[in-house]
């Protein structure tokens, strides 16, 4: 057990606190106590944006970081997160430039290979909420325009569109305010007249509908800042844990559409609740709501009849957006607040696909670019030649822990990083023991394994005597019989939160396998369709709900990337299905964008393709020589 | 009783018959078969456009007729409506021309005085409620387009925007379908795709929401032809024959709004039933809904409070119209059918009146012109030197036949016009013995009281003692005693429904005063505010929901319209908030025309004119001459 080696870093204003082994960059760090620090050079070093001050613990400065900083600022403890290392206990000082808001540059930006900036970023310049505080001269005998005509008046602006309820409110409304207070804009429509000033108090919830997990987060729409995150398992995957099983459940069951929608539907309502309890924002300050999730979640969501997504050729019943009012999908927020759904691709490619383009701006990268998104499903865009083609593969659900015997979603307790280092050590989210294992530490595991001869090229978890000679003892004694089979011991009984022995079997390396096997051999399909090869790829883009980041190299070890593509090139996007969403809930001209990305985007369907076999059987061998 | 007088004209194609007074002009006669024939010069003779063909028992022609037809169309019958009268049992032809219809002009239009043609009619290139029919191909394993897109593309059109609950059934519809069937678009959402080719299938609605009589009627909106109409008390009347006792029942009543919402919301939708019932029409296929009324009826039927309607300084809650689905007013059409309520000018001047306005053109007349509402709150719009300016009287209900011992609405039954020539002659309303008195007979009544001696200039009933000499033997024997008092008797026991004699009492009369001499005082303080005399005034639009025709010149002779008005330039309209509404139901551009109207006039408190009072006490005494 390594947990005594992790040292604390605390960050400031935030107060938030990660624990991390020595050697982790400070932007990693960040990542893991919550917070997303704006990288647009993808961590090279070369832009100089991600600065930070070490308050109290700072090493050396790294040569990179001394031709950005004076040596009174090096001194000061100013250095770059991307650059920067943990060795003992930090305290840092993060200034709201580094910070990723909306002001600046939404969650990721970068340059494209000529050294052109490839991002239009998203600014406050077009919010779909907007507030305005007012003051009305009250009506008098000789001023007896109706009420919702002074309103438009004091606003300045044209016919103003109000729905019925509000109609209903308005007259008592203005009078209880004292003919003062803020009206509410969605769009251009009149969502509400709010007693005194509270231009300042306007949220947003994202959502993420993913097959096995939900997220959501809270943004304050003044500022652009997160408020709150979380994230649970999607009730539904107790009837299954693919799309498939779901589908035939709306089919099968008695009200199967209506309990599967209910459930779901139910959890995202608990989810907003302890998003707004959390940050103490009450709900009827949410003014506006946005899913994306792939295409069947999307339609369980909304109670859309998932059948012809079951049958050949997979047809789903809408291609845009949905925009409705919030409480039509059965969510509470503001009564009068709107939720949007994502556009569609296709049957296999949905909303959560679109908003990772709109989160990465995968469109405007500067030559051949990939997107990969790495769910219960595998979703692949590729950029090739300014057109998008995008592709689903039924990768399974192994990246967020589950069908693997300790597996884990990446919350508290999970093993989210592994190291071998002579020694294995292992990271924990949270400050608690190890509970499983989440995707990023699967990917890590089975790479060290891999390059410490633990796994053959094949995937089979050696026995002790099939070990090569120069395994080191800590990965041979390392290797268990447990439960009647040989198992890869990651954390010793008595170490664990329920003092069970955490092993990997041969049956999660399999699955492991199975679900990058199915990611590679799509990313294959698409290169070769369009007469590219993956040296050709500037950038490959990743997203998913790991929890946390993967590490390039082990991902490309495992099979799941080419190891063609230059290291460098490779970025981690986080969960992109949810920032594309919340893009998509700040900015009419995201969703506008995100509308016309949909469309663009070709469906490839793999399972049509003569070579899709073929190209899954061969990327089930892991590709490292050294193996 | 002169019933045996009356003889039948039956109108083809529809198949209807009226039963009238000899004398009566032909298009009266099909006004009172529920007919609308247009006439586009106001009944003046000088269009020829009202050419109908009467198939056996036409008189000789008139004059005029002689310019307008042929020797040979003479005798084939064809004549005009404004010319002919009834003298015999008549079958009539009316060619589909000369009907009011909204491929042509819809329900009126006329010439301004320079001959220039006033009105630019609301015709049917811009529809609100559009259906076309599409064949589309059905999905295959190579083409896998989401439905809704499929449909996007076989119509030709741009995003389709559809609600959640439309997109639940889509799929399913589109297979049920088999992929052949018709898109309902209401304005730019798609509402439906309905099985078939249901193209010439299309309905709205338009209501009158008055404060003592709800009218509604049934168009078709492939043709533009009125399929049916229906008429009831307002149920609200129940707790007060005006606006303030309403409002005084929402503010004073538990649930008061609630209940008084729900009651007249229960009428309005019943109505829509008898419409359907009548018509052989589902409710699904009603896809429009549009109402008028005043303010405060308005405000009810939308479950806005009324409360500072009933406050100085009497201030509406919205001014614009609301548009909202039916179904959030609880009326039931296609459940996703729209309601549109009119926009309103002020706390006493509402949907009707601009309802009025759009439906009589009013601001498209040259020179100065007068609109008169009259319900149980008299409107008054001019048109002055391009300027509209509007004023509301509190006239009552008499001329709606409320507050009248023998009162009643002007349907089955109705006394609707007297007439007294040696003889009292009346005519009623349907086939059947009378049972009561409406508006138009009312105001016939009295005027010919007044000029037969039986009432004085200041309304007073003469006893038998008290008449003139020359009074004639059937006028002077009218005058009874009649529980008490001295009243007029206009069907003698025996002669009516109820076996009961039918009077008017001297509180009739005076109730009659009251409410002519309102409006009279409305009109007087208008013009005079315009600087203006009434000889000024081009043109005076009458409408209201009289059941029938108003005698121009015994509207003036009790005192309702101004004497010097000359009476050919005084038109009446019939129930323009109903026709107003209609067109609004159809027609975008008429939509929008009645929110510019709204804005456009200016509220005149009628009440804070120190003019009034004596203006009023002066409009009480009779204008004619001859008394």
């Amino acid at each position: 057990m390594t947990r005594d080696r992790e040292v604390s870093v605390r960050f400031r204003p935030s107060g938030r606190e990660a624990f991390v082994l020595p050697g982790t960059r400070l932007v990693e760090a960040a990542a893991e106590a919550g917070l997303m620090i704006d990288l647009p050079c993808g961590g090279e070093g070369t832009c100089g944006k991600c600065r930070l001050i070490v308050a109290s613990g700072a090493s050396d400065p790294t040569a990179v970081e001394r031709k950005w900083f004076s040596d009174e600022e090096l001194r000061s403890g100013w250095r770059l997160a991307c650059q920067s290392t943990v060795q003992r206990p930090l305290e840092i000082e993060i200034p709201s430039a580094s910070h990723a808001t909306l002001d600046q540059k939404i969650l990721v930006s970068y340059q494209g290979r000529g050294g052109k900036k490839g991002l239009e970023p998203f600014t406050r310049d077009d919010p779909l909420v907007r507030k305005k505080y007012v003051e009305l001269a009250p009506p008098t005998r000789g001023d007896d325009v109706p009420d919702a005509l002074r309103l438009e008046s004091a606003l300045g602006v044209g016919p103003l569109t109000m729905s019925l309820s509000l109609l209903r409110e308005i007259s008592a409304r203005l009078r209880e305010a004292d003919f003062r207070g803020t009206a509410v804009f969605d769009d251009e429509r009149l969502l509400d007249f709010e007693i005194g000033n509270t231009e300042d108090d306007a949220f947003a919830v994202a959502v993420d509908l993913g097959t096995t997990t939900l997220a959501g987060q809270l943004t304050d729409l003044a500022t652009g800042s997160e408020w709150a995150t979380t994230a649970r398992l999607n009730p539904q995957t107790q009837v299954g844990d693919d799309v498939l099983s779901r589908i035939l459940f709306a089919r099968e069951k008695m009200d199967g559409l209506a309990r599967l929608r209910q459930s779901v539907v139910s959890a995202v309502d608990e989810m907003i609740g302890d998003l707004c309890g959390e940050a103490g924002v009450p709900r009827q300050r949410v003014y506006e709501l946005s899913l994306a999730g792939n295409t069947t979640m999307q339609q369980l969501f909304c109670g859309v009849d998932p059948r012809p997504l079951g049958e050949v050729p997979f047809v789903p019943a809408g291609g845009r957006g949905v925009s409705c009012p919030a409480e039509k999908l059965g969510l509470h927020i503001h009564p009068r607040g709107s939720a949007y759904v994502m556009p569609v691709i296709g049957g296999f490619v949905g909303g959560d696909t679109v908003a990772g383009m709109l989160a990465t701006d995968l469109a405007n990268v500067e030559g051949a670019a990939l997107f990969v998104d790495i769910g219960t499903n595998g979703e692949i865009v590729l950029l090739a030649d300014g057109k998008l083609t995008a592709a689903s593969t039924a990768a399974g659900p192994a990246f967020e822990g589950a069908r693997i015997s300790r597996g884990m979603r990446g919350g508290a307790g999970a093993i989210e990083k592994v190291v071998f280092n002579g020694r294995l050590m292992i990271n924990v989210i949270g400050d608690v023991p190890p509970m499983g294992i989440c995707g990023s530490g699967l990917i890590d595991a089975a790479a060290e394994m891999l390059r410490h001869g633990a796994l053959d090229c094949a995937g089979r978890l050696r026995t002790p005597d099939q070990l090569p000679s120069n395994v080191l003892p800590d990965m041979a004694r390392r290797i268990v019989m447990h439960q009647g089979q040989v198992s890869f011991l990651l954390v010793d009984e008595g170490e664990s939160a329920d003092q069970r022995p955490i092993t990997l079997t041969q049956r999660d390396i399999r699955e492991l396998q199975l679900a990058a096997g199915a990611i590679r051999a799509g990313i294959s399909i698409l290169l070769r369709r369009a007469g590219l090869r993956p040296e050709d790829l500037q950038l490959v883009l990743l997203g998913g709900g790991f929890g946390n980041f993967i590490r390039r190299r082990n991902a490309q070890r495992i099979g799941l990337l080419p190891l063609e593509v230059e290291r460098s090139r490779i970025r981690f996007m986080g969960n992109t299905s949810l920032s594309g969403a919340r893009l998509a809930a700040l900015s009419r001209r995201a969703r506008d964008a995100a509308e016309e990305l949909a469309r663009r985007a070709e469906h490839v369907d793999l399972s049509t393709d003569a070579d899709f076999a073929r190209e899954f059987a061969e990327a089930m061998i892991f590709p490292d020589t050294e193996c």
